[in-house]
C-alpha cells in the first residue's frame, strides 16, 4: 500500500512538473513572438547592414565594417561578453564590371555576366572564341580535346520540378564549383555557366568556384550569365553553332588577410561552461547587399538572444552568438571556430544556424543522435500555432557542421524556400526583398528553439 | 465458419480498395504538382492580366477587357462550356489623382493619398480644415459635435502582434467602411484613414467604404493616406494641434453598368449535374495591377482545372470555374451567381475560393458540416509533403459564402499571409510581387483539393 501510494505521488508530481514546464514553455514562446513582432530590432539592423554597409565579401573593407558594426550592436544589446576571433580569409575582388556579348544575325547581343568567386581574370583584351554548349560535366569530359580553343557553356538548369529549391541547388552547384577545373586540362579557354536559379531573369548569380590543385596553365576564367541570356544563347547556338562569344573579366586574387568571427555571449545562470551556439555568416558576395544571404541570419541570431534579455529570461547554459566570417569562400571562419572549441575542450550542447534566407518560418533541419532527434520531435506541438511543422533530419548548415560530434544537437533554421534562389548571390539580394514580419517571426522561432534547447538539453 | 471467411474477405477487399484509392490520390497530387511546376500556365496568364490589362475596377473598360480575355483563355484551354453571366455592377471612378498636404513649421508636407472606393469627391478647390486625430469610431462618436467643421483622422494601426495578418485586417477594416458615415452627421468635413497595412511605407491603400442610407447632406469625402504619412501627421499634430490639412479628390459615382461573371466548365464524366466550383474575383481596385488581389485567384482557378485536362483526369462531377465580377465593391457578382444556382436548383457539392494572394500554400479554411469537416481532415496526410498542414474551421471567402447550405463544403485556399497586406489595394500590388513557384504550387494544391472533393463527396 505504501509502495502504491508513493508511486501515485510520483506520477502526480511528474505530471504537475510536466504541466508547469509546458505552461512556462508556451509563455516563453508567446513572449518571444510578441516582442519580435511589436518591438523587434532585426529589421532595423538588416536595413543598416544592407543599405549602409552593403555587400561584404571576405577580405574587403565592407566586411571589416560589418565586423566592427555587429560587435558594437552586440555590446549595445548588453551581451555579457563580446569579442573578435581572428580568422585568415582569402581576398578575391571582382574589379571593374565584366562584359560579354556575341553577334547573331548581325545583331550585337549583350549578356549579363559576373565572374565566379576565385576565378582568374581573362586577358586584358578579353577572350573571343567559339562557344560550345554542354549539359553536364560528364558530357564535357566526353568531348575532351574537342573543347580545345573554345569557351564551354554549361547550360544546366536548376530543376523546377523538385518541391524543395535546395534540392535542385544541391544537384547543380557542382557545375559552378568544378566545371572550370574539369575542362581546363582539355585546352578550353573559358567557362560560362547558366546562373543557378529557378527563375528566368536578367541577373547573373555568382558563387564560389575552385581550381583545387590543377597546374597554373590549366586555370581558365569562369563566369555566370543570367538564365534569360542562357536561354537566348542556347537558341542562337542552335541556329549558328559557329557563333563567337566574347567576355572580359577583371577579377583578382590578392594575399589572404586577417579578418574576424564576431562572438557575443549571454552567460549561463547555472551552467556557464556549457554552450548553445546560434549564428549565421557575416560575409556575403559582392553583387547585392547580401540581405537574405546572410544578413538575415546575422540579425536573427543577435535578435534571438536579445529576445531573452528583453523578456528577462536568464538562460541556464551560456548562449553564444557566432557571426562566422567567410562562409562563402572556403569557410575559414567556421573551421577556426570549431578548432578553437576543440582546443579549449568547450562543451557545446547545441548549435542553431540560420543561412537559408529570412522568409516565413517552416521548420528545422536536424543533425543529431536519435535521442536528441526525438527530443526535438517532442517540441513540435509548441511550434504549430506559429505555422512551424517541419522537424526533419538533414544538415544544419555550412558553418555549424564542423562542430559535429556524438552528443551535439545541430539544427538548421528552415524558412520557406521558394524565393531564396531568385536572389541568391545576385544583385537583387537587397533589403527590399525581405519582409519585416517574416524576418521577425524567424528570429522568434529561433529564440524559441534556443529556449527549449537550454531548458532540456544536458 | 462461412460467416467468418466472408468477413475476412470483405476486410481484405476493403483494405485493398482503400489502398488503391490512396495510391491513385497520391499519384494525382504528384501529377498536378509536377505539371504546375514544369509546364504551368498560371504565371504567364497573370503576367498578361497584370501587365496588359492591369487594374480592372468594376464598371471600367479594363474590367470588360478582363472578361473577354479570361473567356478566351478558358476556350483555349478546352473547357467543355464557357459563358458569361450578366451582372449589374456599380461604376465608381477615381478621376484625376488626389492631392493632399499640410504645412508644418513653414514646411509643406505632401501626403500620399487615395480616395476610398464609393467616396464622393471634395469640392473642386478641395477641403482645407483643422484635422483631429481619433483612435476609434467610439472615440469619434464621443467627440460628436466637436468634430464639426473638421477633418477627422482615424489613425488606427493594423496590429502587428496578431500571428495572422487577416485577423488584424478584420479588426480594423470597419474603420475604412464606416468612419465617414459615422462622423458625417456631426458636421465633419472629411475623413482621412491610416492605410490598412502592417508595413510602414508610402503607399495609400484604398478599399470599399459605404454611406449606407445616410442623407445626402451627411455624406463627406473619405480617403486613405500611407502609414508613413500617418505616423508623421500624428507627430506633427502633437506639436501643432491647430494644423490645417488640405485634400482634394475627384472621384465620381456613375450609373450602374452591365458586366459579367465569367464561367467555364469541365463536364462531369459520371454525374454532370452535380457541381464543384473553384473561383476568385476578376475585378480589382485601380491603383495597382490587382495581381495578388485577385489576379492570382483568377489564374489559379483556371489552372487548377487545366491541370485535370493535361493529366487526362476526367472529373466525376462537373468542375466549374467562376470568375466573380465585383467582389470589391458590393459583391453583386457572387449574389447573382448564388441566386442563379438557387433558381436552377443546381446541386453544388463544394466551392473552393482563392482570394488571399498567390503566396506559398499553407492550408485551407473550412466552412461545412461536421461530416465534411472530418472528410477534409482525412485528406491532410496527402498534403503534408507539399508543406500544407493547416485544415482549420473558418470562412471560405466573400464570393463563395453566398452558396452556404447544410450540405455544401465551402473552402478558402489559404497561402502564407505575411506579405499580403503590404500590397493589398495599393499601387504596389503588381506582377513582380508574385513568385512563380508560389503561385504554381497554389494552383496545384487547389487542383489536388478539387480532385479529392470530386472523388469523395456525394
Amino acid at each position: 500500500m505504501k509502495y502504491f501510494f508513493s508511486t501515485l505521488l510520483l506520477i502526480v508530481s511528474i505530471s504537475i512538473t510536466a504541466q508547469s514546464i509546458k505552461i512556462d514553455d508556451e509563455k516563453a514562446l508567446t513572449d518571444f513572438h510578441l516582442s519580435a513582432l511589436t518591438q523587434g530590432k532585426s529589421y532595423e539592423w538588416l536595413d543598416y547592414l544592407s543599405n549602409q554597409i552593403g555587400g561584404r565579401m571576405s577580405g574587403t573593407v565592407a566586411a571589416e565594417k560589418a565586423v566592427k558594426w555587429t560587435e558594437s550592436i552586440m555590446k549595445e544589446v548588453g551581451f555579457d561578453k563580446v569579442w573578435l576571433q581572428a580568422v585568415t580569409v582569402p581576398h578575391w575582388e571582382r574589379g571593374e564590371k565584366e562584359e560579354a556579348f556575341y553577334t547573331h544575325n548581325t545583331k550585337k547581343i549583350k549578356v549579363p555576366i559576373a565572374a565566379l568567386g576565385n576565378s582568374i581574370a581573362t586577358p586584358k583584351k578579353g577572350i573571343t572564341a567559339e562557344i560550345i554548349e554542354v549539359k553536364s560535366i560528364a558530357e564535357a569530359e566526353q568531348l575532351g580535346h574537342q573543347l580545345k580553343g573554345k569557351i564551354v557553356f554549361f547550360n544546366v538548369s536548376m530543376k523546377s520540378s523538385n518541391l524543395r529549391t535546395g534540392t535542385s541547388y544541391g544537384e547543380t552547384a557542382g557545375i559552378r564549383v568544378n566545371s572550370a577545373k574539369t575542362v581546363g586540362k582539355f585546352g578550353a579557354l573559358g567557362v560560362i555557366i547558366r546562373s543557378l536559379t529557378t527563375s528566368l531573369d536578367d541577373f547573373p548569380h555568382t558563387g564560389v568556384m575552385s581550381y583545387r590543385d590543377i597546374p597554373e596553365n590549366e586555370k581558365i576564367p569562369a563566369a555566370a550569365i543570367s538564365t534569360n541570356a542562357a536561354e537566348l544563347l542556347s537558341k542562337h547556338l542552335k541556329e549558328n553553332p559557329q557563333l563567337k562569344f566574347y567576355f572580359k573579366q577583371n577579377c583578382q586574387n590578392f594575399e589572404p588577410k586577417q579578418s574576424y568571427n564576431v562572438i557575443g555571449e549571454l552567460t549561463g545562470s547555472e551552467i556557464p561552461n556549457k554552450y548553445i551556439v546560434v549564428g549565421g555568416h557575416l560575409d556575403s558576395w559582392d553583387l547585392g547587399q547580401g540581405s537574405h544571404d546572410n544578413g538575415t541570419g546575422v540579425v536573427q541570431s543577435i535578435e534571438a538572444v536579445r529576445l531573452f534579455k528583453v523578456n528577462n529570461i536568464k538562460p541556464i547554459n551560456t548562449l553564444r552568438v557566432v557571426l562566422f566570417m567567410n562562409e562563402e569562400n572556403s569557410g575559414t571562419g567556421s573551421i577556426k571556430y570549431a578548432a578553437d572549441v576543440k582546443e579549449k575542450n568547450e562543451i557545446h550542447l547545441a548549435a542553431l544556424e540560420s543561412d537559408s534566407g529570412g522568409f516565413t518560418p517552416r521548420g528545422f533541419s536536424i543533425d543529431s543522435n536519435q535521442k536528441n532527434f526525438e527530443l526535438m520531435q517532442s517540441w513540435k506541438p509548441l511550434f504549430e500555432k506559429y505555422g512551424i511543422y517541419e522537424f526533419n533530419k538533414g544538415g544544419s548548415g555550412a558553418d555549424t557542421s564542423d562542430l559535429k560530434n556524438e552528443n551535439i544537437l545541430l539544427v538548421g533554421y528552415k524558412p520557406d524556400g521558394h524565393r531564396y534562389f531568385d536572389y541568391h548571390h545576385a544583385a537583387n539580394d537587397t533589403f527590399d526583398k525581405v519582409n519585416k514580419r517574416e524576418l521577425e517571426l524567424g528570429a522568434a522561432a529561433m529564440a524559441s528553439l534556443l529556449y527549449l534547447m537550454d531548458s532540456y538539453l544536458d
